[in-house]
């Protein structure tokens, strides 16, 4: 099935969407008014440079205000649609978007639409352009699909078909199941977005707050599924207006685009890229340094020993339990200080896994590594941070390091808990869709955390067991330095004896205000003394239905720093209901730092 | 009558946000629990802390989820009610504010509701403490005022009363003259908020998108009329929750707030600052630059002649019909290119224009001039520029100027039309109210423009007869350059003319896409030639019931571009239907210059 996206759903000049959305691999494009009327380049010109692309030109939109109206006034209409005919047959677009009148002046009368429709699909057809109708969700008279579909019925002209679309039937909480009386062969254009729910004003939320399919609330696959029913045989197209795509850049925006189309086809069927391969675990977390002395310190204050040493490269891999961190002094290393560059996955099936991300879009990494080294198959996540797929075999990533003097340490963390990884502003809902498709991660929903200089947004995605789980952040503004940490949770049975023995190894907690206890203990019960320890040690607490949260926090290392975790019961939670005292806490210990 | 503000409404550390209410006037402040939370002084240090800055602290929330519970949860709420009590002691807090549960365990049971809120208001009495009941909108059971009302009138305790918010009021269309039937010693607090409209889901609404009053759209000042009505006779206080705020500075936003409640005070007949003196019409616009050169050739082939020269200062004045522009090249001038610093008004009334802006907080300006010149009243707008209110005698700012050898020049240009002037991310909603109340300007509806790279909003602001007219514009993020630029529209009877004579004499008119005119031919029917004049200057056109808007738009200088515009009966608009195409051109002559 061919892929279509909107030039509206892209940001830049009109050749810098093209260009985009030929290189994440559409097949075409509907051609949004005003990107042609503010392009230098002529019809021709655009025509041209979409086949040299190869990108066929789907859809030319809209014609606005067409029918149902006085005789005079679409004797106008007619006139401005022959001058908008001529510029498609030079455009080389044979569709054009005809959405159900707004204006105050259209009448209520479907019999005049289909006259008035029927005319313009004549007229249409001397330029061989077909008309596709649409009822936009506030049109005046004609805002469902059924009802534009009627309109299509009764003029029954060949050039007149209606034109789907998943943001104008959902929006409006219609039920999809009706496509599936409307031939397929009438259906002459399907419009695919999302939608984040709950709603606000319909026509603020059509026009600044759709989003991919899979990255809203709505069930476009289902839709989907009863379009294919009809026998449809056009485009799947993406027609996407969202504030924050309209600032990305159009590169990343356009394979964010496809990677949806891709899944919605894998979804509904019509596509079979290779099945997700879950992952079952971290195998490592990787830091890059240009300075290993301070993270030496934490890690060995935290109870990991430096178990061995890769053979080529200047990585240490630290160790206690089952949590391993690498710690990459590399020339590679970008001077922004320290920060959490790469994430081991343990797989059953690493190429598999490999297969999948490629097949989803996700840049493959080039295999960085002496040809002594095992080949790890590794891809990149929508911020940069590589992605290595581990297997558990003795050939996998633990052979290329050997063995140093010290043994594994003894203290009490178990595994790495969680990582919190921080999104880049203009791509979190394309993070949460990478994780969730190309890894098989499940997504929680979002959750937002007050930060005294602004709220930020997070979204845990994680595997059935919780052995992988990964936390997306993302700051209020593309200049928030507040979300631009990120840390490495780790898993303890005991979390009051692994920050004491951090603290007397001379790890400095982040220290928690005395109120915050104040709170705690109007908030529950506790047995004596343990508040106190909590508040001597600045240990957060969090309680709900399925157990408790108990955690702490170290002290950032250029941007990475730790939290000590212990989970009871089948607590889930990411300790949200704190987050705003603890990063209220780490504004003040830098404010500190910084004065 | 005291104001208020809840630290939610402001960003930072506790500590921030409590100085920046007392430098903005505030006399008290309501404070969240979170912000409580996460400071390090304990509460008795933050009590001393408010006395220090003058402040009261009029209110501490919330107490969530108290009332209509099974009596062992109660017997749990009232304890964990004890803490806060003892908590509100130290903090020198004497009102309480309990929200309508949310729980879904909470009965739906009025009796028991009243019941337990006054087992409450009696624990309370014990320290002291009055609890204020408020209505949520999204409250599990009771979500309206008059409800809240109802309980606390059954419960006839005297610690307890209620809280009025005029968002979860206003937000749910509740009727306000309900409001007067409540005796105002039983309104305990009141609290304010504003919001755009139309809505979203509530509680989002509430959360991220209310705003100070006047900056949205609910009649907030009707409803304080009622509660007034009432013998209320507690503090005017905002409780504000927004992204936007969030993130901005503390200082300008508590500003910000106390000019609204200023406002409010006003419109309520609660206080009586000086009457807005509304300016009559631009005196000038002043341009800053370290180079003079090229905005003095702009302004010659524009048609200026320099006609007068500051007796003290580097500043040239050039003029054409009534439109003065002064050149200033001052050693005050920042490196960041030629700008548009300075707006000349002029005022039937200087002194009582200043005195008014000075009433409403706006920063009044050192008068940073030599013993022989006239003095000049000026204050600086919250994007920096600064407004000189100047009088239309002879003693006025003319009297600073020798005239130069330049007659005026006898071009097409008559006056200034309008200016445009990019704000601050932060500060949209600020600058439309500054404008407003402050210089007694009406502000029309806000309108997005789609730029290449994002979204921008714009809103005029203007005086009746339109002789002032200025245009607020912002980008879609805090980092969008694309809104950076400023521009001085100068009205004339004839743009073509006016463009013809501006090429001519070697200026370079901002080219605009063939494309632009094959739809302007689509749309509307032209004389013979008329089109390919305004395809050959770049003129863009404009229609609407009122009449016909001709502009174009000369290449930019630093920041500042012109445009020349004329319009025909009483169009009204700034050619926003054109802002797309002309963004678009100026984002390519740009790309074409920096490549």
């Amino acid at each position: 099935m061919r892929t279509s996206i909107a030039t509206v759903s892209l940001s830049g000049s009109l050749t810098e969407k093209l260009t985009a959305a030929a290189r994440a691999g559409f097949d075409g494009v509907e051609i949004f008014e005003n990107d042609l009327l503010a392009s230098p380049l002529s019809p021709e010109e655009v025509r041209a440079r979409c086949a040299d692309l190869g990108l066929s030109v789907d859809l030319y939109q809209p014609l606005r205000d067409i029918e149902a109206v006085p005789a005079d006034v679409f004797a106008g209409n007619l006139r401005r649609a022959r001058h908008k005919f001529e510029l498609m047959r030079r455009l080389g677009a044979d569709t054009v978007l005809v959405c159900s009148s707004v204006d105050p002046a259209a009448l209520d009368d479907d019999a005049l639409a289909a006259e008035q429709l029927s005319e313009l699909a004549g007229l249409a057809d001397d330029f061989s352009v077909r008309v596709a109708y649409e009822a936009l969700a506030w049109g005046r008279h004609v805002s469902t699909y059924d009802h534009a579909w009627r309109i299509v019925e009764t003029a029954d002209h060949p050039a007149l078909g209606t034109c789907l679309d998943s943001f104008h039937i959902l929006s409006r909480g219609s039920d999809p199941r009706g496509i599936e009386d409307i031939p397929g062969e009438k259906i002459f254009f399907l419009q695919l977005a999302d939608a984040p729910l709950p709603a606000m004003d319909v026509l603020q939320w059509s026009r600044h707050h759709r989003c991919f399919p899979g990255q809203g609330g709505f069930d476009v696959a289902g839709l989907v599924r009863h379009v294919l029913r009809t026998g449809y045989a056009g485009p799947l197209s993406l027609e996407v207006f969202n504030d924050v795509f309209r600032q990305a850049e159009a590169g990343p925006t356009a394979v964010d685009a496809r990677r949806s189309l891709l899944v919605l086809q894998e979804e509904t069927g019509i596509a079979e890229p290779p099945a997700p391969v879950v992952p079952t675990g971290f195998a490592f977390a990787e830091l890059v340094t240009a300075d290993t002395e301070p993270v030496a310190a934490l890690l060995g204050a935290l109870g990991f020993a430096r178990t061995a040493r890769h053979r080529t490269k200047p990585v240490d891999l630290w160790r206690q339990g089952e949590a391993r961190i690498l710690v990459n002094a590399g020339t590679a290393v970008r001077r922004d200080g320290t920060r959490l560059a790469a994430v081991g996955l343990e797989s059953p099936d690493p190429g598999g896994a490999a297969r999948r991300a490629e097949a989803l879009l996700a840049p493959v990494l080039p295999r960085r590594r002496a040809p002594e080294d095992a080949p790890l198959d590794a891809v990149a996540a929508p911020d940069g941070t590589e992605l290595f797929f581990c297997g558990s075999g003795s050939g996998g990533w633990r052979a290329d390091f050997e063995d140093a003097d010290h043994a594994p340490a003894a203290g009490s963390v178990r595994r790495i808990d969680h990582l919190a990884l921080t999104q880049p502003w203009h791509h979190f809902d394309e993070a949460a869709l990478f994780h969730r498709s190309v890894l098989g991660l499940r997504a929680e929903d979002c959750v937002d955390l007050a930060d005294p200089y602004g709220l930020l947004r997070s979204r845990a995605v994680s595997n059935a067991d919780g052995s992988v789980r990964i936390v997306l952040t993302v700051g209020a503004a593309p200049t928030d330095d507040t979300a631009r940490a990120q840390h490495i949770a780790l898993a303890t049975d005991d979390v009051v004896a692994a920050a004491r023995r951090f603290r007397d190894a001379g790890g400095r907690l982040l220290p928690i205000p005395a109120n915050y206890y104040d709170d705690l203990a109007a908030r529950y019960a506790f047995a004596d003394g343990e508040l106190e320890t909590y508040r001597e040690l600045g240990i957060l607490y969090d309680r709900d239905a399925h157990g408790v949260l108990r955690h702490c926090y170290t002290r950032t290392v250029g941007r990475v720093f730790f939290e000590l975790l212990q989970r009871e019961g089948d607590h889930r939670g990411y300790g949200a209901r704190n987050a705003p005292v603890r990063l209220a806490a780490q504004h003040a210990v830098q404010a500190h730092a910084g004065g």
